[in-house]
């Protein structure tokens, strides 16, 4: 089946800081016509940290759209369209932990909500981790927690780690080190 | 460290059929005041629908946020507010694929990003498939595809599968089984 659709018109409804919404006309495969609301992003990166000891480094902070702390890997927006996917992980890695990794393995990218926002996530895994200052941005709080990789699956698997990104990327993260892909 | 952030004024800037976005002001931990661009949304679900042969059902639909087709889950929204998660898991698979489970198992919460979306979506694993007919919404355009579990998690691990709720949802359905929860 043809599943494609073009669009036929786009407006502009908010440029704002991080959210750029859109509501845009498209084409179905059949020839009928639709509106798509879409939520266009920057694009982020997201790092699981494993340090030596094989403890994951996790924050926990508060996350106003959900109204709730969530327990996630360091991640962050890229600063500028198209900047490169390993040298924005690690600096989020670096600002928000300090830690600096001698490996960096790609994980694959991440769509967390491909009916409406466009935001593109490359996922990482960082291991041999040295350690020098955070430096957080003004408006982040975070506390920074440790748990063993195994606890971490646990507690994906028990539904104590509900931030997307953050279940997907550890629960590939361990199963590439028990099939000893690296 | 106290992480909450407190709403001191919110301001509705579109109201559209799926995404509904505000633009609120916050008061953080330390007393300073940031803005939140953020989308409200009605809550969804996903369901990973193996059947007795060992077949996960995927449904291949054009995302027009992300420009690509992408290989997914059945998953939907909720029909109104509060709607139960389960009612909502098994009127989207069968609508969607015309399976109706023996067996629905709770896979837990997903917010695929929580940084601006307040979308939660409740994944599960439904078992013992029988079939009926399906009745996709008037937009919907998808074509369903069958692959061994074992080969949708190496699909998952070659990055070949970008979602985020069908990568999560699948890694978990197949540790579940492994670890014998079920």
């Amino acid at each position: 089946m043809d599943l494609i659709e073009k669009m036929t018109s786009s407006e502009l409804i908010f440029d704002g800081k991080v959210v750029h919404l859109y509501r845009d006309t498209v084409e179905l495969p059949d020839g009928a016509s639709a509106i798509r609301e879409i939520v266009k992003h920057i694009g982020a990166v997201c790092v699981v940290p494993l340090t030596d000891d094989g403890d994951v480094i996790l924050e926990r902070q508060y996350r106003y759209a959900v109204g709730q702390i969530l327990t996630e890997i360091p991640a962050g927006k890229l600063d500028y369209p198209g900047e490169d996917w390993t040298e924005a992980a690690l600096r989020e890695l670096r600002e928000e932990t300090g830690a600096i990794p001698r490996d960096l393995y790609d994980l694959g990218d991440f769509y967390g909500s491909p009916a409406i926002m466009g935001e593109r996530i490359r996922m990482f895994l960082a291991r041999g981790l040295t350690f020098s200052e955070r430096h957080l941005d003004e408006d982040e709080f975070l506390d920074v927690v440790r748990m063993p990789l195994g606890e971490a699956v646990t507690a994906v698997m028990n539904g104590e780690i509900p931030d997307g990104k953050t279940q997907c990327a550890i629960l590939r993260a361990a199963r590439m080190i028990d099939e000893k892909r690296i």
